[in-house]
């Protein structure tokens, strides 16, 4: 699942459809539109995305709406955050045992 | 340059060489014999992660040290955590709206 995720935010025009999708719910058209790609592209982008579940589409009519699900989002965030922390956390230990030790100076 | 850290993270044998090295930094055998893997695979594996700049590696003799480059995994950090920041405060905004026009009840 976060492999998925993680593939889906690889690619530089996914990433602009999540920034869009970011400032609010609309159509494929809104979202993609300044694109400047093909039909094709976007449809193919949109499906990675979808697929990941970073991406909703509702259809209304002839209307198609996108939602970013932030909660999909959130899943390779708090990855990581966590990796960051913990290897805060390690670098901190380490520089406190050497000051103990007198390695280093405050 | 993002687009590398995204897809550098995407495979789980990269998250969990990550997670080692989150731990601090060690050599190849001690972050990778945990996972099972051939001298191959763990190579090309590294060798994203190395390119990608996540990890870096220092030979010292004949052992190979990698360190986990914290700058580089806060590049995709930064991203999700702008995404969700803008995420949320546009839904608070439009809550903000509607809670205003009376459409909701506090």
């Amino acid at each position: 699942m976060t492999n998925d995720l993680f593939s889906a935010l690889a690619h530089p025009v996914r990433r602009r459809i999540v920034e869009r999708l970011a400032l609010g719910s609309t159509t494929v058209g809104v979202a993609t539109s300044h694109l400047g790609l093909s039909k094709p592209t976007i449809s193919r982008h949109l499906g990675v995305l979808e697929e990941s579940g970073l991406v909703r589409r509702r259809v209304s009519g002839r209307e198609h709406h996108l939602t970013l699900d932030v909660e999909a989002l959130s899943v390779p965030y708090e990855w990581l955050s966590q990796q960051r922390d913990i290897w805060e956390r390690m670098f901190d230990a380490v520089e406190d045992q050497l000051r103990s030790s007198g390695v280093t100076r405050d």
